[in-house]
């Protein structure tokens, strides 16, 4: 088999690359690990930046997001219970979209023509240095593809960054030293927007798939067992955690997911080596405060889709040799917000009473200032490249 | 002897009370444990906010500030050698002004009427629970002041914050693994505004006492030692650290004063023990970055300043009450600001290549974005209160 470009995940990343790509004509073929219903079942956040509904709409899979998706205009943040909403309308402007990836994924699936192998084991990438192809084993029986280039769309652990010889690899890295504990309820959300709180006992994130499931967080150490935490305790902590006036509103029950993640930063560069580029969760990882990973590797693809195009239908170099470079530098501004966003947020006991109080400090400047709200409005709802 | 408040310190936190104590009719004595000429000796900072010039006009001490001082409406920041002004003037319509320390304290000490007391030597504090006294000894006598109330000025290794019992106080420190080299240096500066520089070698900055005098800096290890440090070596250096072209320009000369500074954040809480108050660095010290020492000693001073007035002519107690709270709200957000910016413009070895694009992911923010730059605008020309 031939194609012009072979894509490794059918995540949201590689569904829209595929789609983007299918749309102008360029030949694709996604292999994928797993099955469909297994990629379907991965449970992940759900706030679209408009560049990313704008990229749904430009992948023509954005007609359910518009009619079921709920335009948020701002967010609250809490300190240790003092409430201030961040109004992204009034600052500058924007908004964003509440819309769960599973969703994403699930309207990408159902849009893509070509030819998407779910279950291709033991892929292995060949001379992307050169003439490129890739092996897969379906059934037993093993496949070559051979393709002029191959997009690595396959997350933090999969095959594609992992077949770069480590010597070409720069990579960057912060782990820190907690998880989020998150808990799937189908019950209204709290409250309209969500509520990022900082808390002396730890962070807490009230989010939402819809107006009818909920979605809520509470830092946890980092070496915390989920089976530690019953529902009735994940529920006390969290109102503790919360104005008591929000805790109050709080309507709990029955969790349908419960798990723990943990958060990291990462970014490995470059994004390009020969025929093989990297996109998304492959090439970087954001910890989930600030809700930039699934737009990150939305925006990685858009630019990958553009320099692919021109590559193929055009036989120009340029977008491909300038891939790494500009989104390199988009998805550092998002590492920076995502790190900043997540300092000012949770406990961290080795910066102690110090850094306590600077965390308050930023508190207390942001919610005075118009500049500072600005500057975390436009990049909660998304920097321009 | 008997007045209504005893400061402690001659320095320009203390020297500024007392001028706008005695203009409203408040008696004072200073209490300054060095000569005058050595006070006038010390090489500090220079650049006033627009509230601490302001300041200086109510003390009627502004007058050869305003004839000397230079305006200055942004500054450059530099990173690896990219070069970018952040204009003060039109981001937010403000300024500063490049004015001595050494010079706002030899204005304060000619206009200052009531009596200071030179070469006070083991001043002690009494009862500043119930009716407070002082003591202190000159030529050999033991001397003794009654007053209503106690102004600790003194600064970080002052009495006055050692006279606290240990337990009423609180600190948050945070000691910075690097101090600055500095150089005075009679030569006209490199630019007519002020250089911050970061360089993977270290921060560097370019500043200036006068349009005829500048002062360098370079960042060093906290154990380094000024002797390892020739001028030659100092000027190769700081030119390494500063773009090229601005480098080329730099004019050097036999420095007439070198020495390192530690850099460290510190907060002691409360302000108010009883009848005494603590303000400027006797309270708080910032990191040099973003020059806010003086401008937030003289923050505290005009605040206390009220508050006393109140109490000792209108009998009232509502502003000592408030004087601790409202003014560590101020301090903090400068601690904040000036750890921000000690942040994004030194190098940190313990936060590893991680930290290094966090930094430069920042500066490349800081300049795309207008809403980042007012934010740095308005904290580097004065928050209001």
């Amino acid at each position: 088999m031939r194609t012009h470009v072979v894509i490794v995940g059918a995540g949201p990343a590689g569904l829209m690359l595929g789609r983007l790509l299918e749309l102008a004509g360029v030949n694709t073929v996604i292999l994928e690990r797993r099955s469909g219903q297994y990629v379907l079942g991965r449970i992940r956040a759900g706030v679209l930046e408009q560049g990313s509904v704008a990229l749904m709409d430009r992948a023509e899979a954005g007609e359910r997001l518009h009619a079921e998706g709920l335009l948020h205009h701002g967010v609250e943040l809490s300190f240790d219970g003092d409430r201030h909403r961040i109004d992204f309308n009034a600052l500058i402007g924007r908004h964003v979209m509440v819309y769960g990836q599973t969703e994403v994924t699930r309207d990408l699936m159902a849009v893509r023509q070509a030819t998407t192998i779910y279950e291709a084991e033991d892929v292995e990438l060949h001379d992307f240095d050169g003439k490129p192809w890739v092996t897969y084993r379906k059934d037993g029986v093993t496949h070559r593809i051979d393709c002029d280039f191959i997009a690595g769309c396959d997350g933090y652990h999969g095959v594609s960054r992992a077949s770069v010889p480590e010597a070409a690899l720069t990579t960057f890295e912060r782990i820190y030293p907690f998880g989020w504990l998150g808990v799937l309820v189908d019950k209204p959300p709290v409250a309209d927007e969500l509520i990022y709180a900082h808390h002396a006992r730890g962070f807490a994130l009230c989010s939402q798939r819809s107006n009818t499931r909920s979605r809520y967080y509470v830092q946890v150490p980092a070496d915390e067992r989920v089976e530690n935490w019953s529902d009735d305790r994940f529920w006390d902590e969290l109102r503790a955690r919360l104005n008591p006036e929000t805790a109050a509103h709080l309507q709990t029950g029955p969790s349908i997911e419960k798990s723990i993640a943990p958060l990291r930063s990462f970014v490995a560069e470059p994004l390009r080596f020969g025929r093989l580029f990297l996109a998304g969760d492959a090439a970087h990882i954001v910890p989930p405060t600030g809700a930039k990973g699934l737009n990150l590797a939305l925006g990685d693809v858009a630019a990958l889709a553009d320099a692919l195009i021109e590559a193929v239908l055009e036989n120009s170099t340029a977008g491909i040799d300038a891939y790494s470079t500009t989104a390199l530098k988009r998805i550092w501004k998002a590492e920076r917000f995502s790190w900043w966003m997540t300092s000012l947020l949770h406990t961290f006991p080795e910066t102690g009473a110090f850094g306590r109080r600077i965390q308050r400090a930023e508190f207390d400047y942001l919610t005075g200032s118009l500049a500072a709200q600005q500057s975390l409005a436009e990049n909660y709802t998304g920097l321009p490249d």
